[in-house]
């Protein structure tokens, strides 16, 4: 790019903002300058990723849960409290390794960078030992029944980078890791291994939730960096009887109390009317959560912190929830949803920042169409910091068991690195950008504002 | 983000595309899965940051030069060839270093990562030693002219990061690096130091052209890293009378030819209309110009490379152009306007991509009303590879010499990292993302389609 002959982009003067109130629309451009200079949800996602994993039930998922609470304090958030969800309890333990055992090949025993799936069992002591069978799919194992008994089900379909969106591909690969040990299983073989579900060539293991059934034998399941599953996969070629070894001492334990992390600005003329913003505090532990969702919390924190900072009062009551326990069975959420149920409080809008930390795009709304076109007449505000569109579409996971709310809204921010990232020891702070952290803050900021101001 | 529930975005059926062609439909859907899958652009990019920096008239230089020629040959473009164009030849040589002795302060004497300035003559051998004069701005230097004579100018305005857009807050403080050493010398200053424009916090030079005025001395130039920035300021609080020494054997050497690489898919029905696009293939030394502009150059190869890929017959010619000397001259651009005029070629349009490699987000356009609203409505198209607007604005430093075109077209990827890169040695291959950078060719390669086959 010339030095010297700077050409302005137009960005700021595409929309005419002519419809909207001047001082929402300065209120907006303070949200984006202090949102920038300041970096709060930045600086606060630093501090939440020194305290280690975030594992639902987890010693340090609750030193995480202490410290939101405080900090929701300390800023200046009112009615400040933890709301109980019990939570599934797994735990990784200390050891998890894998080794191939040639037979054919003359060549020492081989490591293999594997991780437990998240809700996995443990292996025996002495570890598991077996047969590979590889397959892509569970139509693929289904015709090949025959041979998976007392074998390790090597699921080795690829995540597909040929999806503009990486989340259609995520969907397209990911049944292999929640459903691999169930289907496995049926055909009594002994451990699952998983190709890991990313878009990255390294050999990292991206970990996630698998699931068992209760009708069927519970067997050992992990994922495998994609380097090693294509090394893997191309041992099995020229030495098909090959063994791996596999040794898991991951275990569940008996549910546990967790908590949501709720604080909000009260409304001044209609508190009575409750606008939810939140992302999901637990996080897969081989990283430190900052992509999924770590920086979506702190984004949602930051939201609330930068209304305050510009001065603005909201005429509706604005609330930030940090769930628990998205990853592996949705406990928060569901606490959340009944005790709002219970309470009769109206929910009018929920807003959602749960993929990942990119440079806004837009937000993806589940509403009627007078909702939609009431939110898209707000463009021109939204806009100034990036949005580009609102478009029909889903929300998230935890808003979403939230009973009958006129607008369910997914914050969509650049998704291409996502997936490098999600449920990996890639995804850590160094990896997080500050002004795209920041322009997301922003964005949720400004959208809560005119929520708030103009109801919905 | 939730590893089972997956809530698949509406990003590729929002606009309804049935005005237009079903089979350029179908080849645009072609040309993003190629993209995504050979990712040949990105593969150029890697070959071309091997072979070293590309300032203009280098020996490396030249060499990018005849590979870049030699690809097109291979890759199967027609007409390829070097097209002359006479370029400045400034040589960095081996040797720049600066070190701060203090007077007040008892410590040792520090060194200061420094870069010379494009452009910049060198130090006598022995160095230039000076007593330093901190300022923001031009105008603060001359109210402070007095203090200037013998001192060395130290110009420390920020980078504004609050500016959404980083090419704003680049344009607001830039003034500095490139004339910087002409407002100095008026008041007799021995040489210049420029805190270094870049939205990232670290220590690293970030180089660009600077200019000097015939009628007055010329002075040595340098950029400094902006955490030594922050220091030398600091120090200077306390130790105003404290030195600062420089050294740098760079040189500026005879006027040198260097050369256009050009390659073209001729148009089977017009091929007398010519569609241009482009980028630059000199680049600043300290990295390898992989975003600033190798990569925007292997953009545009693989646009072609798509289009053929793809089994598109393009009915307009389409030509792909990598100026030399954009960064310290236009001599490229301007041999290709030159040339283009006398010829009586008729330039239809042209596409520049010199903003870096990040996620595509529309395209910047000068063009009359109507181009732009014929423009807008291939938006269908062009959103399915994340192209989300078309807006006037400037286009491009090289393809804007062009005379009389129809269309003088940007493209914009996300700019957020941009600055963190720019003219330093961050800016190498592997702070390229592949599906970003990939995203991007296939942008501009649907673009090519359509202006090919519908006119503009």
């Amino acid at each position: 790019m010339k030095s010297v002959l700077i050409t302005i982009l137009t960005t700021f003067s595409f929309f005419p903002a002519q419809t909207l109130d001047s001082l929402i629309n300065k209120k907006a451009d303070m949200i984006i300058k202090s949102a920038l200079t300041e970096q709060i949800g930045y600086q606060l996602l630093e501090e939440l990723t020194e305290l280690g994993g975030r594992v639902s039930g987890s010693a340090s998922s609750l030193s995480a849960i202490n410290w939101a609470k405080l900090k929701m304090e300390e800023l200046g958030l009112a009615n400040v409290y933890l709301q109980e969800a019990m939570v599934p309890h797994w735990v990784r333990n200390d050891i998890e390794s894998a080794e191939i055992r040639f037979k054919k090949i003359r060549m020492a025993n081989r490591s293999l960078n594997i991780a437990a799936l998240g809700g996995s069992i443990g292996t025996p002591a002495e570890g598991i030992v077996g047969n590979v069978l590889e397959v892509k799919n569970f139509k693929e194992l289904e015709t090949r029944k025959a041979e998976a008994k007392g074998k390790i089900i090597f699921y080795n379909r690829a995540f597909d980078n040929t999806n503009v969106n990486p989340f259609i591909s995520y969907g397209m690969a990911v049944d292999q890791r929640v459903f691999g040990a169930i289907e496995a299983s049926k055909y009594g073989a002994k451990a699952v291994i998983v190709r890991s579900v990313t878009s990255k060539p390294d050999n990292t293991p991206h970990v996630g939730v698998m699931r068992y059934a209760d009708s069927l034998a519970k067997i050992p399941a992990c994922a495998i960096g994609v380097q090693d599953a294509d090394f893997l996969s191309g041992m099995l070629k020229t030495d098909p009887d090959l063994q791996i070894s596999i040794k898991l001492n991951c275990e569940n334990l008996p549910e546990i109390m967790s908590y949501n992390v709720i604080g909000e600005i009260e409304g001044s003329e209609y508190p009575d009317e409750i606008i939810v913003i939140g992302g999901h505090l637990d996080a897969w532990d081989k990283g430190s959560g900052a992509h999924d969702d770590g920086g979506g919390c702190m984004q949602s924190i930051d939201a609330l912190l930068l209304l305050k900072a510009v001065g603005y009062t909201p005429k509706r009551t604005i609330r930030c929830v940090l769930f628990t326990n998205e990853e592996n069975g949705s406990g928060g959420a569901e606490a959340y949803a009944d005790s709002a149920l219970k309470s009769g409080e109206k929910h009018i809008a929920g807003i959602e920042s749960d993929r990942g930390l990119g440079t806004p795009r837009g937000f993806s709304v589940t509403a009627d169409s007078l909702t939609l076109k009431k939110m898209n007449s707000w463009l021109p505000l939204l806009n100034k910091s990036l949005i580009d569109w609102i478009r029909p579409g889903g929300s998230g996971a935890d808003i979403g068991k939230i009973k009958n709310m006129q607008a369910y809204i997914g914050y969509v921010p650049d998704s291409q690195r996502y997936f490098d990232y999600h449920h990996s020891a890639n995804d850590t702070f160094d990896v997080v950008h500050p002004r795209e952290m920041q322009l997301g803050s922003a964005s949720m900021a400004i959208l809560l504002m005119l929520i708030s101001e103009y109801g919905i």
